[in-house]
């Protein structure tokens, strides 16, 4: 009735220039989703058919969410801190833990983009443009530099013997860190339908376009309806 | 690094005269906890040892209690609408479908209980005393009787075309209902907590009993710790 | 910068034959929630103009959820139990405390509906039309009936001096109960959505659209744009 | 039955260096959680009495939380990045808008301890002591021309015409940011639980400090019976 998956190296995908998404396990199937829908009129199935096919489209396009919630994904993520924090603001159905500055020295590790861009057009209405390489470059080196200066004195700090939680606070939001997440199907739905968005942030987009990669590996008939609901969770 | 349980005979608990709750499914195990702590300082455990023991044993004393949601247990349950009133009330981590008399049928099971006590003590410090056998079999006989006096009204209404989701309404809170129930580690810990303690209704102590065990089977590490911190959640 | 409503008659909406929902008391704005939204822009209003309203609009049609977070609604409900079993299953940002049979004794009151209906088309196209009068009028007999036939065996069974919570088991979802209800903006348009929808049963719709109009009486401008966005919840 | 605090100087708490925690509004009262325990016997209070009080000492002690739900508060903080990071990881009852460095100009604060203080003891045992002042001044300039550095490094990227969402990676976890924190009486207390506790950080623990202050103000009965339970939650 479920799909297991267990830690391995085609579980792992990399994302950005140093980070990744790892499906650690996962506990899910379109049958559970079936399942836990009809379980309204007290019959179930043993195996998916065309009817409950339908049944799942029809349960996404009227916005029962419900029987969506009747999973389980469990990732281990490498990302920079700027994704973590608008990560972390999914809160329903979301659970996290985080490698902790406070008590271990942290790793100097940051995030220089690739796709360094530049923003266009007007409030509420804007997009996003490559610079120029002449301008790329210097934004990769000015990042880079700060990354590196910024770590110079987080040590130097720890060397003076100031506890490591008051020293990470010149630590800069490009610097990757590591932590567990935990979410039902539709939670994870939600989260791919902001941050797997062109409203989105590149970077959080990378990451929600991975975990959406294990949604269709794993329940591709909810996969397939919540595209055809333009990625509108239920 | 996870069990999984598929749905066999021996996941199925039978609970009361007529009720069940069985392990649908889970991914869940003590490992899950200690990675998910462990991640704090970037360090993983391959399998559990005595130290991670003591992990658990500090984090469940300490509440720390996001570790403990890093896991999954899918139950199907039958019992008594009022069991399921007291059940639903949980509601963080918690997620329920249950089948619906709006569109279908319900049928003709109500609890009749073994159990018939009385209440003892004065506001605030209750305690329940089993009845007399003769006070025992009239309350059986009166409960008997109205369930099937009210089932029997319940099939009158619908003989005359009455709507399902008008006619359920004479229906009483002893009739059996079932409903899939998904939760983490933690939430699951928090029922037990409420319901498996001598201050809960009979009839819910004896599901969060046959819940609890299946803690105990697939987590017996922070199955262990719970018992020793008396029961009280992280 | 908030509009606060204390108890008052005015109030009380009464539902179905024996119901009510009051607004106990609330802390709701439209001005909290473009300050909510603002925030990301380090920038506040100190009252409505015609671009915080375009805000507002635009939020509810871009499914920005969070900032209406922020505000209040506390109702005291009296309602049947069908009625509250469908309410309760509501989760995310509602509280609810309620009449408890276990210690308390109940009363002899139930929802005998004026309107009776028979359910008419297949399945997943359901409508309901009313009954002849005859049918109207057997209904409400068999309802009353059953009730007073159930509370009359609680009763007794009281009177053998068994135990509340054992002889509310008998009573039917008819019964009406009591219970405060808090929630956020979002979790009541959520929950109007669902509820004040024809999709729903029609007595909790009633409770629903009591509850849309002390949305609408509190932030007019955010139930508008609800409206607008045929009461797709943010 | 309600207290409503609007928006005024008295209502705004310094916090750290250049922070506060200012109350933007509240509808939170003791008689509140009274009414809604008080509701399970179908019973309500106009005004606390000292029952009322014992009340709520006994729903605190037992750990009936839910009682506590039924309030609300809303909070306009200015806190440093590294502490927003701990203080969002609180999710149940909680509700967050920030200010975003995507599309507006972040500004040049940070926060310089004077609490620079070194770590002593082994892991599981930490605590802080304050370190040398010749260490402190070295700690405040290198925190300080860290911060300024970073921030010169983001100006020059926006002049390079660098989107703000990219140009702000390099900025330290020192930084200044503002937000709307919404919460119940319960999820404030499992804050300040965790929060105003030896066991969390300096820094997060005065923002703690000050939400809790709020809470003795609005709900002195609560307060006191969470002080007298060693500041466990219900």
């Amino acid at each position: 009735m479920t799909v297991t998956v267990d830690e391995t190296t085609e579980n792992t995908i990399d994302v950005l220039d140093r980070g990744f998404l790892a499906l650690d396990g996962a506990f899910a199937s379109d049958l559970a989703v079936v399942n836990a829908a009809r379980v309204s009129f007290n019959i179930a199935s043993e195996e998916m058919s065309e009817r409950d096919e339908g049944l799942i489209r029809f349960l996404m396009r009227e916005r029962h969410g419900t029987p969506f919630e009747h999973g389980y994904f469990r990732f281990l993520v490498k990302a920079p801190l700027f994704v973590v924090r608008e990560h972390h603001r999914h809160r329903a159905g979301h659970s996290y833990n985080e490698w902790s500055g406070r008590y271990s020295k942290l790793e100097a590790e940051f995030y220089v983009p690739d796709n360094v861009r530049t923003q266009v057009g007007k409030p509420g209405a804007y997009t996003f443009e490559p610079v120029e390489p002449g301008v790329r470059d210097a934004t990769r080196e000015e990042i880079e530099a700060a990354a590196e200066a910024a770590f110079a004195s987080y040590e130097r700090m720890l060397d003076l013997g100031v506890a490591k939680e008051v020293a990470r606070t010149v630590l800069p939001l490009a610097m990757y860190t590591k932590y567990f997440w935990s979410c039902n199907p539709r939670s994870l739905m939600h989260f791919c339908s902001l941050r797997n968005s062109e409203h989105a942030q590149f970077e959080i987009r990378e990451y929600a376009r991975a975990a959406e990669s294990f949604l269709e590996r794993l329940m591709p008939v909810t996969h397939a309806a919540f595209i055809a609901n333009g990625r509108s969770a239920p």
